[in-house]
């Protein structure tokens, strides 16, 4: 930056106004963190824990830097994180960010208010209310209530809460001691923040049943209707199913029509978790996944994941109208006095498990509200496309297993390396196997050529394989996709 | 901005790189938001609800909007919402953001991971630690772990989930059912997040006893000790304290010494809710408020309170080394596989409650590393004797009461209009000085002058009076708290 090559040496206390959101803003626009990275960018200059130590200066003093020196940390930062923006990271259920979001983002951070007042956060305040009543009827609940939680665990977590509200109140100020076990049943392949919310709410991880999956990852209704039956006849009490649309290793979508029918039978709190696949609401192509989701009495998304939005923007969605607030609120007087000077039902913060809390809904508003609708569809639409593609490439290219076919947009897949092609496929065969993806992980990563996760899947049997995820941001190419094969093909070419 | 000015009218997918992002940094420095606002500014544009409806264009449609229309979002974001950085903001316990934490907080935004593994997030997992291991050493623990967490009031949940599970580690997976309730001790001046959290985890709110405080508001170490008598006496199971360490409204400190002697004694978890008078630590003058704190188990203290670091900046600590990662993992083997290519102890993402993590801990190390703890001292110092100077001109200055003499930085008090002086203090008399603080509120803010929150304290029977807070950003002088009188004794003559 020219306009302060003259003040490096001088202390941040004395350095010109906005001297260092300045050379953020440059460092981004260099690196082209909003803006598509090149390909051929590293995704990551990778240094083992150690090493990174020993580059950083993490030590804390009593004197104050130089400019030069905060800039010289900013600069570092940059150079030694991972480019979630990469074309070719994959690795997790979210990307790089979306320039609008980030403005959204950057507004609100500088702003530096509270999402529980009208008084404190006027404009948020709106803004939250409007976005909250648009996503209700986007999911097709005709009323209702919901609120941004700090990520998908606690937005998960407020389904269980209010589904234990509804079916028993006085547990609010009484507690759940002294009385029959109640549980709550996700499927096998269900994210684990289920059994951690068990595990905080006093539950307990062994209340939660895994009810069995089909081959490719739908929780069975039959198996539920059976499971819930069970529980009661052991003398415990259902109470709470949560359903999955995208799961998180396989990407599949549970049947919502068939496990609503059997809530409705059984009288249970339906919760779908579509933190992961709930973005496809908005594509007329895929959205019929996440048929029935109307029916569910709340649910879960993460914009943070594959829209491009930063972390952290997760909603909650209930259709019990006034169920967040009866069942969560304290009524602190020193926050939400009934004598203010407007009308204080727009105070959102009694709803809430949380006091304070950081303004998630602007930034989703804004990329909403400018990018439009249509533009978000096909984005979406991309990202599904471009799993598509992939999975046909893997299918037909030599060296390369489908897990199975896509419904979200997680490809899962084995690579076989030459040395082992055509074999009989052995446990011994599959333990080789197993050590494969970990192996060409390693590689990229030290090349710093790509990301990709793995993972085993221990309750269908399967040995380590890449779950390779495509995202919205930056938007996915078959051009990139053919890139990973090949990548993958070179690296593990002598295992 | 004047490179822009041309391009208005395109769509924003046409946009030059980088165009709205300019555009919030220009916002930024116009208003002066990180540089110290003019007093004559106002602190916030009121308009009631309905109006601000009307103002701004909530709707959100199938087309993208104009640059133009994205940039006139901004600007009315920035015109309708409350100036938490001007110098007469003292509504919360929280004000403007600081510039070195707001350039900290763009990064992380900018760069968009996840704080749960080194893989992702190398750069900041190893700063994460960093810090941790900084704060305890700067609380006097000589081991132990912590966690950023998304707020003080899940901070705090995470002491009592802790209390809980070392008390009874089965729990985990067995829960709370068919046993006899375990039972939580706050002061009657405590926080509500306290009784949040045992709603939550199955507790109940009932199962939170109120202890009694002494007329400043600490809670009375003999008063515990036989609260936690009778609690056994009825069989219930006491387990955790919560202290705190600068309360919400008069900001008093809990005798830490004699509460850890009573914890000690009686075998019971001591968390200290330091969320908001934590950050004296750093200062030589004041740090003796909390006296004792090396003692607790836990500790939760908010950086996004008193020092200027934006929401959300939290941290838990605890002195029980690895008892974080023993009572939250779950092992998700898709996230935290042990055959990586590093040292997979570098991740933290199983010790939380949450899985995504937002990146909190760097914002608060680039301010402690570029500011330096010198600086830091000075300004804790320098909102301390702010808020001495006030309390001084409040007991000297007619038609002012104050309530009790500060210890954290909350002042609090009563205006007495001319026309209410000298009069019998009757019940009646007391009704309507109740009356003033929420009329004088309602005229600040509609003139857009100055924010000061106000509440009444039932337990102590006391009716509305202000609770003037001050904090680190911008510095508060006593220019300022002169101010501050004279507005209200303005504002409230004719009342
Ligand atoms: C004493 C105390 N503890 C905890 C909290 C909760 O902190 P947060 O708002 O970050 O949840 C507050 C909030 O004001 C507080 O005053
Ligand atoms: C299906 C599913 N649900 C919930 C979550 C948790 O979301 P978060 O990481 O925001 O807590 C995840 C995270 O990957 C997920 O895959």
């Amino acid at each position: 930056s020219n306009n302060s090559n003259n003040s490096n040496s001088i202390a941040v206390s004395d350095m010109k106004d906005g001297e260092l959101l300045k050379e953020v803003l440059e460092l981004v626009l260099k690196e082209k963190l909003v803006t598509g990275m090149d390909t051929k960018a590293k995704v990551v200059q990778f240094k083992q824990p150690q090493e990174l130590q020993e580059v950083l200066d993490l030590s804390v003093c009593n004197d104050e830097s130089s400019v030069q020196e905060a800039k010289l940390i900013l600069r570092q930062v940059l150079d030694y994180s991972v480019k979630t923006q990469h074309p070719h990271f994959y690795n997790q259920l979210y990307g790089g960010i979306d320039e609008v979001a980030l403005t959204g983002a950057w507004i609100t951070e500088a702003l530096n208010t509270n999402q529980y007042t009208f008084e404190v956060a006027p404009v948020f305040i709106m803004v939250e209310h409007k976005v909250i009543s648009y996503l209700l009827d986007l999911f097709g609940f005709t009323q209702g209530d919901g609120i941004f939680a700090p990520g998908g665990s606690i937005s998960n977590m407020y389904g269980m809460v209010l589904a234990r509200y509804l079916h028993q109140p006085d547990i609010k100020r009484k507690g759940i001691f002294a009385q029959k076990p109640l549980v709550a049943f996700t499927s096998d392949q269900g994210h684990y923040s289920v059994s951690k919310s068990a595990a905080w709410l006093g539950l307990g991880m062994d209340n939660v049943v895994a009810v069995p999956s089909d081959e490719q990852g739908r929780m069975l209704p039959k198996a539920l209707k059976e499971a819930v039956e069970e529980a009661r006849n052991r003398g415990h009490t259902p109470f709470f199913v949560n359903a999955t649309s995208g799961t998180t290793v396989l990407g599949t979508y549970d049947p919502l029509e068939e496990l609503a029918d059997v809530c409705s039978e059984e009288g249970l709190w339906l919760h779908v978790d579509a933190c992961w696949g709930g973005s496809v609401i908005v594509s007329k192509k895929y959205n019929s996944l996440l048929k029935g989701i109307e029916r569910a009495d709340s649910l879960s998304w993460n914009p943070h994941k594959m829209l491009g939005l930063s972390l952290q923007c997760s909603t909650f969605l209930t259709r019990h109208k006034g169920l967040l607030h009866e069942c969560n609120s304290a009524r602190a007087t020193y926050l939400f006095q009934q004598d203010k000077y407007y009308d204080a039902s727009y105070d959102t913060g009694d709803k809430s498990i949380q006091c304070g809390r950081k303004v998630d809904a602007f930034k989703l508003w804004f990329y909403l509200k400018v990018h439009g609708i249509g533009q978000l569809r096909s984005r979406v639409d991309l990202a599904f496309e471009a799993s598509r593609y992939l999975a046909e490439q893997v299918v037909s290219k030599e060296g390369f297993r489908l897990v199975q076919q896509p419904e979200c947009t997680n490809v899962c897949f084995w690579y076989i390396p030459p040395s082992m092609r055509g074999q009989p496929e052995t446990s011994e065969w599959w333990g080789r196997i197993a050590k494969v993806a970990p192996e060409i992980k390693a590689r990229m990563v030290k090349e710093g050529r790509m990301m990709i996760g793995y993972q085993p899947l221990a309750c269908k049997n399967l040995v380590n394989f890449f779950r390779m995820v495509t995202t919205c941001t930056p938007v996915p190419t078959s051009t990139h996709m053919d890139q990973v094969l090949n990548t993958i093909d070179t690296l593990g070419t002598d295992l």
